[in-house]
């Protein structure tokens, strides 16, 4: 594995599609948001993408099941665009993995069809907030203002985006595939499922699709809950990586 | 996108071109006075440059509007030499990022016929100056004794350049296409138009060009300005920066 | 050495081979258990593999004797499953680096026909202990149950695994090669000759193989006066590592 | 430039030459010791190294002259065996590009039919003697064997050699072409002739050369007023070095 390689498992013909990224970031926002979605639509999942740009740990399920890494694309049909949804358990490591990245999906998004992008995210302010968590709007202009003619209230706001969720669409853009991100704001350190809901309800509102909230509560429990899991077996682990460290510099034979 | 692509919009014919040079860097001298001159030369765009080796960020614009990070190449007739002029977003992030991109446009100018080159740029000295800052030139001899008898002042010092503005020069040098590096005495820490003044003076003396300054300054205010804007994103950037090494390490499924 | 190299000394005919991996890391639980396997079943090199993506330093060995830094494959008959050991000095030092590594070594293997995977390590808890390691298992579904039905006691246990003692597992399965990682209950800090043991007491078990253990204690403690050697190196060495880069940054003529 | 480029200037036509490497590194030995060797023999240049993989700065030279960051390859006819000689400003920034350089130099020695490589440099005591800088040697069995053989007195000793120097004769081996590695005790802080002078006398007692040393202490002086008048320069590169960082964070449009 040199490259980035993207499997798929079944080529599947869709109408004018519309792709929908939300991979890890802040407060786990897009990703929640995806994968909600994703289970509420009863997805099926199309491709698997794995990279040498992705870390070089592995996923251990329950039972000590173990995997590699990876990205999942998954489809659904869904009236005059079906729609298709990118999620997966990391972001690449270098900027060189999410170019790579993001124009490999871009290629495949291209065979398929795709019209039209739309990026979920979270956008960090630090604090906790009880209020109904707003949603900021950034990218191509006719999207926007659709948005705006729809009713949808979405801030637009200058700040950098780092990641798949910005690079989707602007390499998107050089292709001639507009599309918009989407940022719930969130305060950052905690896995956030209200501004994920908020988030989605925008883009559920935009798409014209149904989507059941209830369980995406739930849903960021139990994403609590892994975490805890993994936070536990963070001290072994930085001691682990110190350990490397020296151990390399110490082996000689 | 593995590597990094001009994408060549019209290419346009020249007579004996001289490539100009500024990129971001010490007190966005050399950007300053490139894109002021592009400006008032009202010179035309013929080339976008993108790059895996540039940030995976993306630039977004007035009114929520996102566009992917790139460097720009434009041109000017303007008698004798016509001008091409290299400006950008950014520097690619890492040295052999900075090696490809240089390549890259060294391989597009000798198509052009490109005869000669000039880089613009800052000379940090860490200190507020009120006096008229000087102008260090390094590079070509010929050059350099040219700008001498033209009874331009060019302090001649030698001491370690970073980046595509000495780069360009050295890999051209290599080519054949001989050039120099105008860095204008600056503080560093603050956008310095004085600096950018004084550097395209020596510039437009040179390559015997009318330019009208007035703009400079205000230029330089507007950009203040967006650093400004940026600054405050910063706080909030940087714990998304932190937050986002933690959920690399703590996620696994 | 744009890449690495695998060099085949001689490409054995073998019945339906297991790979077993033991790279140095966690108290060099995995290579001490690897080596000691591949000594007292006087199991034959056959393969060497070097790496632009190994350190760039080199092995001095007795007598000032230098080679590169290398992994080496071995193999051994050994009745319905013959047997072949991956061993070396380092590990790579990127993510890219291991995943690059790995997949070449999964080539290899693919050629040789290889059915399944067993990857020793160790799993730093931290502490001393003088009871009897537990050895942790984690990996296929079916070869884990197997594990249980010969009364091996191993836990499994979720927990990231980083470099190739995962990797292995998680880029052999996405050929269809099932595997299991076996990591014995470790300090961290130590070379740990009794998780070794333990580890390689749960190979052997599953394997059907026997192997006299008494040697291994004793190759525990020639390594520890290794590691006391070198640790008087270091001092030097990491020294000379601040001083080199200074002088990059110093140097110019 | 996606790769090192070795530009053979003009292709000699050697016998039985032996490769001798001193690039910079611990106290600037075998940097001092290549470079006087190659002045009192009188050494041609066949051949310049430029790479991706050394940084992105350019040498300004005397009278602001510029140019890109190179090594170079000079050979010189000598009596049996002919003797070619590798300088350079840098060694390569990353293990890869160790790698890569090292190979690159070897391609060419192969097709020049070099038959022996010698690496010098400095091995850092960090103390200050005022005795005789020991040498030390490591590499080829039989070739250490000629030196006792010729009552050369050189110590052997384990440790670890990062760079250029071990990595050529390690890669070598591989290739066949056995060499040795000659250390002069040093200090490590400071441009250290006399180790230099050591070093050399090793080596010019192997070949059978004759060279005066008497310049070596004049150029250890030059090389020294070189680094005092980079090391002013070095705060102001650092706080730009600082600030090019900052900068890009702010940047964004």
């Amino acid at each position: 594995m040199k490259k980035t390689v993207i499997k798929i498992l079944q080529r599947p013909r869709l109408r004018k599609p519309i792709l929908i990224g939300g991979l890890p970031g802040m407060g786990y926002v897009g990703k929640l948001a995806a994968e909600h979605l994703l289970e509420q639509l009863h997805a099926k999942k199309f491709a698997e993408i794995h990279s040498p740009h992705f870390p070089h740990h592995v996923v251990i399920e329950d039972g000590g099941v173990l995997r590699a890494l990876r990205n999942e694309l998954f489809y659904v049909r869904a009236g005059d665009n079906d729609i298709i949804i990118w999620v997966g358990d990391v972001q690449p490591i270098s900027p060189e993995g999410h170019y790579e990245v993001v124009e490999g999906v871009l290629d495949v998004m291209k065979t398929l069809g795709v019209k039209q992008v739309f990026t979920l995210g979270g956008y960090a302010t630090g604090k906790y907030s009880k209020v109904q968590p707003k949603v900021i709007g950034m990218g191509d202009t006719r999207l926007l203002e659709k948005l705006d003619a729809r009713g949808v209230v979405v801030e637009r706001k200058g700040g950098p985006i780092i990641g798949a969720a910005g690079l989707l669409l602007a390499l998107g853009q050089l292709r001639g595939i507009p599309g918009v991100c989407l940022l719930g704001e969130t305060h950052g350190m905690v896995v956030d499922h209200r501004a994920a809901q908020a988030v989605l309800r925008v883009l559920v509102d935009v798409l014209g699709l149904k989507v059941d909230m209830s369980n995406l509560e739930q849903r960021a429990k139990a994403t609590e809950q892994t975490i805890d899991r993994v936070r536990r077996e963070m001290e072994l682990r930085e001691r682990k990586a110190r350990r490397r460290e020296e151990e390399e510099v110490w082996y000689i034979g």
